[in-house]
């Protein structure tokens, strides 16, 4: 039986893990859940899976749950319960599903302690990619991604020997904008922005995939994932969906890993690692997939994906600066503060006003972070 | 330095092992050269890659070539002469590229030196699947293959566990008359069946591709190769032979393996194993692949294939008369005495006059394969 801590146990990851382990009694069960505000998500999980701590975003919240609940369950707040639950709980595998920048911290705990980090969190490979890897080396943790790109690459590249590859291609939808011209794209809704043709995701990472940022935090995390360099790391628009992403090797030969649009899938692999887990969902029709198409995708028109590019160049606390600057920039989008377009406008105005700084410490991160945020705010 | 025994070295496969071999002078050379008739073709590999020994079919030739050599090299004839090569000399790997049945005698002593086998000649497999299979784990020799669809198969499950496959899918790329139908299939001329779309091959296996027994035959050396009954082995149309086969698993993710349709992948990939060689041959061109199509194939019309399932069912010495037949049908169809259709006829006709033996030994395979011959020169 593995123990499964869920960082964001109440977004689209979060829920669809929580289905595995409902699928897998006997293999994986719940040992703490995490959540941000969505507290009434959150009851009916603990009834269901009975975590031994759940941990909140404010105390108030916290106190409001101590309360209510007739189950025996510890229930901590903030930042510190992250980190202590982290830090002290018997559990197994980290799955790392939180939005943003806040699931770093308890993530290096997790690793300190050697432990499975099952991650779908980009940000903390984003932003503290040096880092994390350096200490997964240390403590001799595994990081297994459950983004469905990384996935299956990683799902590749098993028995391979990495020296072997010439390049890893990165499978893109295009998202809804991928048949608009630049002029068009100035004038999309948060409804278009949302409306994604081929996944069903959490707002934030909808957005992200249609500026395609989404897939230039992937193209960053897929560096540290795998370490290759940006010249390695392709992405090829393919509107189905269906092949999640590719590695070709030195000899020409290509790899492909496919499947229906399903985080299950990427999820239970990461979970059960090295087993396969038998699944009941249904599996992909590949009679009925008359037609898969590839192509390259315009980086002039999907600026957020060449300026996540040229942050992988630029290294240091760039890519800090551009997930944080987006963040800030994809909520105001969400709230009808500015522009679509906007988006890598406001980015590229905070790398150029944010002074960068090589091989960062966390501190150095954290701080970084909190500047750009409050820098992005305001432009 | 790997030192390779190419069986039917003047084949389209024993010529891109030569010139695989010639692509890496510092990594294999090739120990000895095989051939049936075509001493013209030998003798210039003869001179450029000197291999120790050589055999052709009959001690006629033989004697001429002897006479012709200005360079040391020993020339053997016949069955004998193949297996005690195969038995006797020094190499590391045996490259098996002969049509037809003639590779099993050969290919068995190679096995009980516990030598590596890079398996392009089907028969063996197909004809001596249990036996081979069974000598294959008592002297601890592995087979790697070379047909583009297994060695596909091989790729996606390097670093798998094959309790965990489903399924696997061999591609096909439907050969010259995917689109006639059962009427217009009963006139098409020998021109017409060595037409093939995509792949560049002999012309045996060029006409087992026009009537999908070449697709039957990989559906039965994939039953022994990879240990999985018929129900798991499926076969679908993919026109485009970019996606060489697949394997489904049992959590539904799909590994496919892709390429250029060009022997020299597979051909490198079973020399080179575990180690992927850097190929100069171009790399398949995804951001152009702008369709791959894939759907199940008409059972009705290829009766070829629908007879080769239904010989993996029964077993014993039904793939060989199979085998021997296709053989005796197809080069008769060549020589224009029959037509097109008459070849799963003269199949079937075989299968129902021929006696099965379960568990067939060595001597029961030959004879079986005597007889069928004969009985099938008459049909």
């Amino acid at each position: 039986m593995k123990k499964v801590l869920i960082l964001g146990s109440t977004g689209s990851i979060g829920v669809n893990t929580l289905n595995v382990i409902r699928n897998f009694p006997d293999r994986f069960s719940a040992a703490a859940l995490t959540v941000n505000t969505r507290i009434d998500l959150l009851e009916p999980q603990i009834y269901e899976f009975k975590p031994r701590v759940v941990v909140v975003k404010d105390e108030k919240f916290a106190a409001d749950l101590r309360r209510k609940l007739t189950i025996k369950c510890e229930v901590l707040s903030g930042i510190e319960g992250l980190i202590s639950v982290a830090a002290n709980l018997d559990y197994d595998i980290l799955l790392g599903a939180m939005v943003g920048f806040a699931g770093l911290a308890p993530t290096l705990e997790a690793i300190k302690r050697g432990k499975r980090i099952a991650l779908a969190n980009k940000e903390t490979l984003v932003v503290g990619g040096e880092i994390v890897t350096e200490l997964c080396k240390t403590h001799n943790a595994e990081i297994i991604p459950v983004d469905s790109e990384h996935s299956a690459i990683y799902q590749c590249l098993v028995g391979e020997n990495t020296k072997f590859v010439n390049k890893i291609i990165l499978t893109a939808s295009g998202g809804p904008f991928l048949h608009l011209n630049n002029e068009e794209l100035k004038n999309v809704t948060v409804k278009d922005a949302l409306n994604h043709p081929t996944w069903k995701m959490g707002n934030k990472i909808t957005i992200d995939s249609a500026s395609m940022m989404n897939k230039g935090l992937e193209v960053i995390e897929a560096h540290w994932l795998f370490g290759l360099s940006k010249e390695k790391i392709e992405v090829l628009i393919h509107p189905q969906s269906i092949i999640h992403s590719m590695v070709e090797f030195v000899d020409g030969s290509v790899k492909a890993q496919m499947g229906l649009p399903d985080m299950k899938l990427p999820i239970q692999y990461a979970l059960g690692y090295p087993e396969r887990l038998e699944s009941s969902f249904p599996k992909t029709p590949l009679p009925k997939m008359n037609t898969l198409n590839l192509f390259e995708p315009d980086m002039e028109k999907f600026e957020c994906l060449r300026l996540a590019y040229e942050v992988l160049e630029t290294g240091g606390t760039a890519p800090c600066v551009l997930n944080a600057a987006n963040e800030v920039a994809v909520d105001r989008f969400l709230n009808g503060k500015i522009k679509f377009s906007y988006i890598p406008f406001l980015i590229n105005k905070a790398l150029e006003k944010i002074e960068n700084h090589k091989s960062p410490d966390i501190e150095t991160i954290f701080e970084c972070d909190k500047l750009t945020r409050e820098l992005a705010s305001q432009l």
